[in-house]
């Protein structure tokens, strides 16, 4: 199978009560079954690009490693959609508890936590990175500026890795966790330090994504989306600035606003 | 716990390089644990309303039952979180199997399947319905209508289940997924015929969607979203109508058109 994220195929359109038909271009979807020291793991399915990266970041974001190098082979079979991993020291603990729930009474961290290996591997943020508004603007447009796979199809996420002077990195994906996980991935193998960085998202600001970026741990997290309630009870406690429904000139910080300076006026605003 | 998919919190709201604080709503995000006769078995992340109906969709999804009478007891204690359900004739093999990967060659069905409980689950669909393209419309904008919610927090997918005639039932969650084993359970519980109803929906169109739809029996999907490739693999092998991208006058058939039948003219439409 090719490395393709998008796809033709014939569609019979309607506009206005009449019908025709044309070829259009469809977002893949594709399923990836992940081996782990020969037994089977998890099922992702994604967008079939930068699969090393996506693997290498689900891997350490369920707690599975900790460093690039502790994964000792990956291999990945396209055509079959199997990934092969081989561990030294697997924790089988964290191999086991993947999506067990966690209850526990207070744990230092937050108690919102509520699968067990989510409590394990989340981290506290204590960055001390922060932005300005016009900075988290800029960052969204230069998102939105890479996301030629998404106006196509209309089905992808993006998500990217920015310093202060702009993207470094940017991934899409069909969903919106191996988005993150993909740039997880690529910052383990390319030893990229995230404590000064920030992400921009397409998507919604759920649980899920807010316990990528801490267990990344990365301070600020920009969205043109809306939050869940549980994401932001998460933040507040794992110390993450969460900013969503970033659109033209406005956006809201939901938690820990102090990361967020005062706004510097571009030049061309000023009267 | 109080059943709540809207919650209020304090936001910091900025605006052309001012910052000002406001109340603002969010959309709740609730992890519930089901307990399978006595064993902890998935934990849902949800909008917490209709939980009854999603535990029983998600069952009959899963194929751990085919009728709403063969749970012998259910009941959700909204505070921990915790969903314990009771089944006299459990299957083992299908409780184990939830996201075990399917290879097989060819099963008579489609050869899209990844998970052997989808395999086992999904249905070929023979439904013969019907509905104009300007049918298509009329249920998508009724669902708009309904979806207040997403338009106060911008955070939930909305799905209804529809007759020729309009909207019998509509149901939103932060899931795609959840939303539609709402309609399910519904469904099961209410002992509604599914072979002539059609299912509109706002979330994109993904194999996981579509094999919902092909569970629940039904034979039109309408989304005013994207669809996914694999999605309408498995489309055109079960036997389902798909349609995508329904906004104002305009919508894109992608799979088995010959359930839209010519469009009718609105008559404000004539000359």
């Amino acid at each position: 199978m090719e490395d393709k994220s998008i796809l033709t195929r014939a569609v019979r359109k309607y506009e206005n009560g009449v019908f025709f038909d044309e070829v259009d271009e469809v977002a893949a979807e594709f399923p990836l079954t992940l081996r782990l020291n020969g037994e089977e793991w998890a099922t992702m399915v994604c967008t079939p690009s930068n699969l090393e990266e996506m693997v290498v970041g689900f891997l350490a974001s369920e707690g599975i490693i900790r460093r690039y190098k502790e994964i000792t082979s990956l291999s990945i079979d396209r055509e079959k959609g199997f990934a092969y991993i081989e561990i030294d020291k697997l924790p089988e603990d964290r191999a086991k508890n993947t999506s067990k729930r966690f209850i526990g009474s207070c744990c230092g961290k937050s108690r919102q936590f509520y699968f067990t290996n989510d409590m394990l591997t989340a981290k506290t943020i204590t960055a001390k990175t922060e932005l300005t508004a016009l900075q988290a603007i800029h960052h969204m447009q230069e998102l939105q500026n890479h996301s030629e796979e998404f106006q196509r199809t209309g089905g992808m996420h993006n998500a990217a890795i920015c310093s202060s002077t702009g993207l470094i990195q940017c991934y899409q994906d069909i969903g919106r966790h191996n988005a993150l996980d993909k740039l997880y991935g690529y910052c383990l193998m390319n030893h990229i330090p995230v404590k000064d960085k920030v992400i921009a998202f397409s998507g919604r600001i759920s649980s899920e994504v807010l316990l990528k970026i801490s267990k990344m741990g990365i301070g600020i997290l920009l969205s043109k989306s809306a939050p869940t309630n549980l994401a932001l009870e998460l933040a507040d406690d794992l110390g993450i600035t969460a900013i969503g429904f970033i659109r033209g000139n406005r956006m809201n910080v939901y938690t820990h606003p102090e990361r967020i300076t005062e706004a510097v006026l571009h030049p061309s605003e000023t009267i």
